[in-house]
């Protein structure tokens, strides 16, 4: 499936990892739609993932990056602004990690040495992206940038702990930068609300495949896959949605509107 | 602008007027994108508007028909799918009308039956047609059904008087709707909440003018014209937002998560 | 428990119908705390009913109006009024009935006069008992206008069918008549969303036995009885609120902020 | 005004510096209301402001403490415990901070420094608070906990910069905890989103005069006051509002759902 969405866009994808990751498949579909791009992650990643592969298969360049460090950040934006010889259109943000969950600490339990470095990588990176992209002028207008979050940001789902607090917090900075954006540079900025999905991330999660399959039955159009969630982000960066910004848009099946279903009760 | 993101699909747009209307921006922009659909608005309106002139200029039939009516659209329905040899892909519900604000009645002074008027055009109307494609069996698998709201639903204008409550009753329908298409269909249902526009019906509403003016400087974004808009419903209509249903899609250049603007206090 | 927090306020309670109306629970506590009132319900509902023990009970008098006719609303107020020899200062609206859920027509198959009938009783009649209020001038400054609501007007629980609709019609009611009772008298009208209770609306709706327990499982704090809720109306009553209007304030033991949660996933 | 509303009921307020604090006013109205109470703030905020006037008023004692640290904070609850024989029923959160506000930074230009303060400041010392009454078990069931945020949250004010974050943070803190407070302990956590308040905080903020006007103006009942809010604290604090929980509670004279007034367009 290929309609030319992005043809002559230019862009910057964090967060792939491996053929789960919600960034892969964003990949995968902005490469099909004819966009080109810079996949960066952290060094660690790169070892781990097979994000190599994903570079090769989309003719995309790699460029490792932490997306904590302001430094990793001016020269990840350099080198991308070198490399297209000019601004790009869009930046995808998916990167989400709490180390509190990780370690099986519970929320009233959180450690705060991990809370700060959670809120750091899942949160603050994407002011710092935005920050290094904002002083290096490397927007073109109409661009747009999205990030990816959960329901947990608005609703408990006891597991996901003080990740839903970072996810609030992400929301928050959408809203805020969004703002600044849409003044200076008429470029939007919105989140992603979507289905849980089977990443690496999810996996540290207890009860995460109860929560999977409960979310699935809920959900009236069932839970929407990594898959969908890159379709629809692709309508995102396209010149069809350029009015929509500083938005939390629910990608979850219906699952945000659904109080008690039937499935619940019988 | 094509994508032929619409290739193959086929719909009814319901509220097409003059070339201002939303529906009219709708028909043209799914021309381009190749789909097929009906056009359809009560008899008086196709005698003051100039939808004939839309109907040859995106070769589509126009079947008569009042929306309030579930004869009429028991008529308009059985001939779209004899027209089309089969079922349908999109709806897309544009219609209004007020005459309590026509009649310049404050909010507090609603007469009665002006109200359940207006409520019945404005909002019943919507869960008609639903009902008279369900029952008709109408709907393709992953089809995609559009209304058309304003954020009057959600915090209060206070020229839009008792059009804010039918508007809420509209996204109301979505919602409870969205939940049985979705289940039974996989047939999502969603609102655009669209910045003002000045259609025909906008025009009636006292201070109009101020407030358009007053929404675009609010937004960060400017406010979204028809043509903007248009484009947005593409999407919802397309194969690429599969997963998004029950909705309440903000299309307004950020300005319902705008509070108090720079513009408003320098 | 008194705290005398309504001494020398009057008012008018529509809806008691039995002890376990949340109407009923609030006319006790009110009267326990020194507030004095007039009753009023359908004929109908005086029939079959007990209020004329509540109204022994709280030393009130008893009005009978049906809630959609502006003329029995007109001598309501009139009487009230003049049994006061002055202005009240609160209003309880705790009404609700759909004809459709009661014939068991399901949401897609509603009978549009069933419907008239039930938005006319469970939404306008709000309107109705506000525009009354407002011609006859029968509000002193800082009253309070309180109905009752339920989280489905936001999300869908598939067997409440068009009371949701009914519901988010009221609350946007609420935001309306709530903006200009504020400009204009500094009075202040809010919804209180409360957890499902056993009524005799309630029990009319399918499943609502197992609805009932599900909620009481997934609210952090259980689910909230009817005099819970009249406690809470007490404090919206009260001279402490003044400052709160045109919010709809869930009164649910935090079902409207949880997810999904551990005794769903256990 | 005095209803008894607290008696008997003890408590812990942080954040009040003087006669213009949320806190203080708090505090005077809890004592009318028979409570018992421990204040706190950090060491140079009793240095600057002027609380021993406020605890000798209040006959409270004054316990220094810097809510970002657990060490202080564990030795103010023993200190609590142990001045009133037992556990407590409240405890009100009002602390925020921006550096980068008071430095003058926008939005854009943040420092990541400050960032962290402020954060901790006026967001993660809401967690540490709750964790150390958590783990030293310190609250009575059917206890409430408060903390004071802003419509910077949800929409945006330009000159809130990160502050409004935090206040994101504080509410998913709220919404989070309160869910283990709930279950566990029976014990309530909300927050109240205040209209803006001529506090020293709020002095930093540039344009906040405007703000403060504009507020004031669009607010069907304008602004909240000060005092307005301690009347509405004291209803939370009491049992009258057992099942309120995991709310965001907008006590602002109607400004979150009014959307362009009457005011601002003539």
């Amino acid at each position: 499936m290929s309609y030319n969405l992005l043809k002559g866009k230019k862009g910057i994808i964090f967060g792939a990892l491996d053929e789960n990751s919600i960034a892969w498949k964003v990949a995968e579909r902005a490469y099909e739609e004819k966009a080109s791009f810079v996949l960066t992650n952290t060094p660690i990643s790169l070892r781990i993932g097979k994000i190599y592969e994903l570079s090769h298969k989309t003719k995309s360049i790699l460029i490792p990056a932490d997306a904590t460090s302001i430094q990793d950040l001016n020269i990840l934006f350099e080198k991308t602004l070198d490399h297209f010889g000019g601004k790009i259109d869009f930046l995808l943000h998916s990167i989400a990690m709490s180390i509190n969950i990780r370690k099986g600490l519970t929320y009233p339990s959180l450690n705060y040495e991990f809370l700060r470095k959670g809120w750091e990588i899942s949160a603050v990176s994407f002011h710092k992206i935005m920050q290094t992209a904002w002083n290096k002028k490397a927007m073109n207008k109409w661009g747009s940038i999205v990030a990816i979050t959960y329901i947990a940001s608005q609703r408990i789902f006891p597991h996901y702990g003080d990740m839903s607090d970072y996810k609030s917090y992400l929301e928050s900075i959408t809203r805020n930068f969004g703002y600044h954006w849409g003044i200076k540079e008429k470029v939007r900025v919105n989140t992603v609300s979507q289905s849980p999905s089977i990443t690496r991330a999810a996996k540290a999660i207890k009860g995460f495949d109860q929560l999977l399959t409960l979310s699935d039955k809920i959900s009236p159009l069932g839970n929407a896959s990594a898959q969908d969630c890159a379709n629809y982000i692709i309508t995102l960066f396209s010149d069809l949605t350029r009015k929509v910004t500083m938005q939390n848009l629910y990608h979850d099946g219906g699952f945000s509107h659904t109080g008690i279903s039937e499935t619940m009760i019988s």
